[in-house]
């Protein structure tokens, strides 16, 4: 099994997965309406859209960095994958309840809306988890030439990501505001974070 | 003929259709509503998204087994291919009608969802022998050094498809639901099986 | 420029506009209804997805003919193909209308549904000539040992592409359902020709 | 980090952002109603959606030349290039403001539309000339034999942009309908230009 094709697969399940969300930004404005009052007041699904683009193209990027220290696959990592990409495209649902919800008069409802949503992340950080730690567990599917110092960063960072998305769901059900803060400040950080201290590792030479 | 594109627009269609599935899982909830409620209540849907996710990406691995053993490819052989991913990209159709109607009042519609869902994975098992057995036959289309281990191994499995799908189907038109959970059974089946039956088959080094 | 990307944005809008085709097959069944009637009665939704999946499948693999003979490429034929695609992407909307108005009580409405569906093909087919005479006239963007005997082919049967769908849009705007009925025939007439008159021509060699 | 997966990527949000533009041409023709007359009303979307997927087919095809300069890639130009492609994505939610409201009888909901859509062009020139100034200042990711004329041109180029959309965004505020017509014309602006001003620069061998 190459990994091309598995990355190529995975490629498009991440952009279809995030240009999708697009969808979920919409304004309902029949004739006569006042549309700017309309595109003002559907502001959380702005929100909406940038903070699940930001995260997937986050977790598209480690996914990458992932893959190239990965050198062989076999059938139960190819599985895996699917489940992993199958939480990723599943995404654009929770991004739509809380599109719709952040504002909810039932402060219930806001709640039910970013707790989906963390939990849907919450379960992508677990299975990307699952997915590295079956490859790289005794080295299976290491590279024979992988680097020792990026695989233990990788397993260092990746077995957080989860409980920073339960925390996340967590403060989420008790408020639901500070929650969906949280999930933008974090992909905010990772942005920031990535960038700042990923600079040295990851400057690589691509002239052919 | 290069395999190269055709490789590429299948795996763009597989990945397009896979994730187009998640347009199906929706819920209505105008204000005033009970969100919570209407999230548990869409559980068929959930359960139809990971169903069809899971069989498309068993789909999708098989495919790229196949295409692996093939080293020609003539315009019939183009013309089958696209013809078995008009029966892929037409999996979102019945997995949204399943969505839609397991746990319908009347069992009629249950059984139809369940009906027209196993019709069209039976046709896509059909294709896809069609596609198998056009290239193998006589050696028709496989590479020179083709494993003729895994040649027959992928016929004798291919052949049997059609035939559980079918089977699936008549079970479904008796008791929907005992014909979708042996949906899902099926591809849980598949899941596990391939990942140990094929574990020492398909790990290949991916070293360039 | 490459025309390795190009070919991968002319695949991917490819892949992407035949699997939003499935988007328009829709059965509204609002309980209690009767789903079977309703999934039957959709049947002109189904012949529509087929057709127009099956004719972008053999635009998609002439495209892939054409990119063959084609070794250089400029800001001109970029923009021209750019052009072309946006017809390409065009076709789920008028599918929808032919999905839709198939059975219209009011003969008129048919008429303006296949009409347009028509006219769409018509301007592909165009489209299609336009970026092929761009860039094989004089031999300006042809590779240095492009085949004289498959430039001449497509030159010759590309001229007559939009005639035909022309001649199917005359048809019918005269009855709606003949003109319906040709754009399967020719669809399917393409299919079996192209792998008929095509076997000798096409196969190559895929071995690495 | 290889640029080849992140064109993958990239040029996988445009194909995908750009066909969904399709979605927004709908006619809503419940029986018994004049399609043709609802056919030919919907003017305002087949314009709005040609002047999208042209605009895109440019920024897409200009990501191309900028990406055959850059040699390295580092965490902060993917996270950089990740905010492109979320304003990038965002492009159909515009596209469906303008061609609903363009005809609006209420001029101050073609103004919102007509602005909407400009702000957002106006973001992805600047996320454009982000990308590209973090890129090639002092040369950072710049291949060791990048092209200086070509380099100079692209930043002079680029530096314009974002000012010639707010002049239309600015314009539309006062007359959506000039705005919009602008929006057209510069389309069509950048499709002849770089036709001829790019011709022998960009001319260049694909031969293997």
């Amino acid at each position: 099994m190459e990994t091309g094709r598995l990355e190529t697969f995975a490629d498009g399940v991440f952009a279809i997965a995030a240009t999708l969300l697009i969808l979920n930004v919409d304004v309902s404005c029949e004739t006569p309406c006042d549309l700017r009052a309309q595109v003002l007041h559907a502001w959380p699904s702005y929100v909406a859209y940038a903070a699940s683009f930001v995260t997937m193209g986050i977790i598209w990027a480690n996914h990458h960095t992932v893959m190239n220290q990965i050198g062989r696959a076999d059938r139960t990592f190819l599985m895996l994958t699917v489940l992993f990409l199958m939480v990723v495209a599943f995404v654009p649902f929770p991004t739509r309840l809380v599109a719709e919800h952040i504002g909810d008069p039932l402060i219930a409802n806001e709640r039910t809306a970013v707790a989906v949503y963390g939990i849907t992340f919450t379960l992508t950080a677990v299975m990307f988890n699952v997915v590295w730690f079956y490859a790289s567990r005794g080295g299976r599917l290491l590279r024979a030439d992988a680097d020792p110092r990026v695989v233990r960063g990788i397993s260092r960072t990746f077995v957080v990501g989860p409980w920073v998305y339960l925390g996340l769901t967590l403060a989420a059900l008790i408020s639901p505001k500070v929650g969906a803060i949280g999930f933008l400040l974090f992909a905010l950080f990772w942005v920031i974070e990535s960038s700042v201290f990923g600079r040295d590792r990851d400057v690589q030479d691509l002239e052919q």
